[in-house]
């Protein structure tokens, strides 16, 4: 869009500010300016994109969530949590998911721009290791709030949990309990939250003398369901010692746990599971699931109200500072660990 | 709008149709009328409402989806459909959750209606039970294609399954592995699909000779996993003699089961058990739970696909014929019937 200003703006010889202001009608710019500018544009066949842009305001009152995946408790407990925030404040949430894929990111990220979204609230997908796209985002002045998988080299407004203290909280319960062989199933090697449940396991075993043994760790890769009990299998098959299992998140575990139960491997006597983000199903299945308790709703709530004051500041021209919230998160003790 | 437009119109003695064209810059105008309309509209302070509405197109790309509860397999799957098939044609989707509430659920319409969304795809509230709002969307001509939990008496496009043949064909399981006594947790009073599912119910009853008792019959609330297990127990105080129960809906029968491993009786040796929908939980619990497969990514992509051409068909000012399409639903035979 700055290009057809820019043109405008050559044509006729004046700032692009002014031609900017012309054609929102600004009193400040005379009636011969805007007519002129006005007639330009037609002449160039200059396209505003009006989609979003409430004349009046500035405002679109929409804001973009892109989501890496829809179907889960987790994130959709964060968009009911958004949702319900916007509403109040008279907001618009348009929802992308982005498959866990980088380059369907980038295209939702301009996409929501070129739609003039007021601002863009994402939880970044696990394929994306490159950040050039949100940070052009922030220099565009388009508010932007990361929650949950963010980029922790990216200045701008962050909403999170401290995953590695509550993994590594996790992990030392397992070792108070008295377990010796403490097993990991690790979420993809780039979302930072999976990094930081790594390294918070690996912290605990070593700040309690255990010895740390990479061969304990599994790279899980679509976090299912089905690889929870695909890899309790090779987890039975590779190490025969293993008496604890911290895993990345639930739904996991709850796999990992129902092979267990099909192999006759007794949860907790045998093996002692702890999960991550306290789904409700982890109160239901049997034996039920200690687990790390994420708080989806409250995040969803943060984040949009972090990214309300960052619009708000933003019309106001005031300066934005960045605020990084970190939400407590609490083990909930159930019967998968010998508590 | 259109007043506006009209008093523009009686300003300069032309027609609507010329102002509105001439605003477009839609070269069947001279260059000269364009140009006055502009100026007079500019005079009288004339604000097209500009959000959503590309001028070249007049579409915004833009539809709503109105849902009555985000945090739920079935409609999170829905909303995964309906994404997954506007993200391929390049239109957004406004995610709006009614809470289950007629009059959230009316504002939300009018909100998507100010908003000029293209179109707005809908599964109306449980406390919906008067369709004015719907029906004045059709009759300002916005495309509007309901799913799931529809209306009906309103004449659109609906994309639903044939709940009542999918109920009566799980109480006929029921029935032919011998239950004589089979009870119904059915949803509230309102909501099409509980109506429907319930009359299947009594219908297979009655066609099987099985007298139909209505107070076998318990009117749920809130469909959650609490009041499975909470009617569970009623259930067990009130009838000591049922030996299946036909129940609306998997999460509440995923609770019942729980409540009746709690308490001793096995299924499916002393009830049966069928719940509704496939939620991918209802193969995890023990026992794994026999269910109606509710078909939701499908159904969203479906919902988009129908819209998506009353949007086209109404653009090429086509007739639009309502399309109701009911997609198949199965019996999915696991470990809570005695097969």
């Amino acid at each position: 869009m700055l290009v057809t200003l820019k043109q405008i703006a050559e044509e006729l010889g004046i700032s692009i500010t002014t031609v900017s202001k012309a054609l929102k009608e600004y009193p400040d710019v005379s009636k011969k300016t805007r007519k002129l500018v006005r007639e330009t544009a037609s002449m160039l066949n200059y396209k505003p994109n009006s989609f979003a842009v409430n004349l009046r305001t500035k405002e679109s009152k929409t804001i973009g969530l892109i989501i890496p995946e829809i179907v889960h408790h987790f994130f959709s407990s964060v968009i009911k949590g958004i949702i319900s925030q916007a509403e109040k404040k008279g907001y618009l949430v348009i929802t992308l998911q982005s498959n866990e894929s980088y380059e369907l990111e980038k295209k939702q990220i301009d996409l929501l721009l070129s739609k003039r979204v007021d601002g863009i609230l994402i939880s970044l997908a696990n394929g994306t290791g490159d950040f050039k796209h949100i940070t052009e985002v922030i220099e565009q002045e388009t508010p932007i709030v990361m929650f949950d998988k963010i980029a922790k080299t990216v200045k701008c407004s962050k909403v999170i949990i401290d995953d590695r203290k509550a993994a590594y909280k996790a992990t030392q319960h397992l070792i108070n309990i008295g377990c010796k062989r403490i097993a990991h199933f690790r979420g993809p090697l780039l979302p930072q939250n999976s990094i930081d449940r790594f390294l918070g396991y690996k912290q605990a075993l070593i700040d309690n003398n255990l010895s740390y043994d990479a061969s304990l760790v599994y790279l899980l890769n679509d976090m299912s369901f089905e690889e929870g009990k695909f890899y309790a299998n090779q987890l039975l098959k590779d190490h025969k010692d293993v008496d604890g299992i911290f895993i990345n998140t639930d739904l996991v575990a709850i796999g990992a746990i129902s092979e267990f139960n099909k192999k006759g491997i007794k949860v907790p006597e045998q093996i002692n599971v702890i999960g991550f983000s306290n789904w409700f199903m982890a109160s239901v299945i049997s034996p039920s699931l200690t687990t790390v308790n994420q708080p989806g709703f409250q995040m969803g709530k943060k984040a949009f109200k972090i990214l309300y004051k960052e619009i708000k500041d933003r019309k106001k021209r005031k300066n934005i500072s960045y605020n990084e919230v970190i939400l407590e998160t609490d083990l909930i003790f159930r019967d998968s660990t010998n508590n």
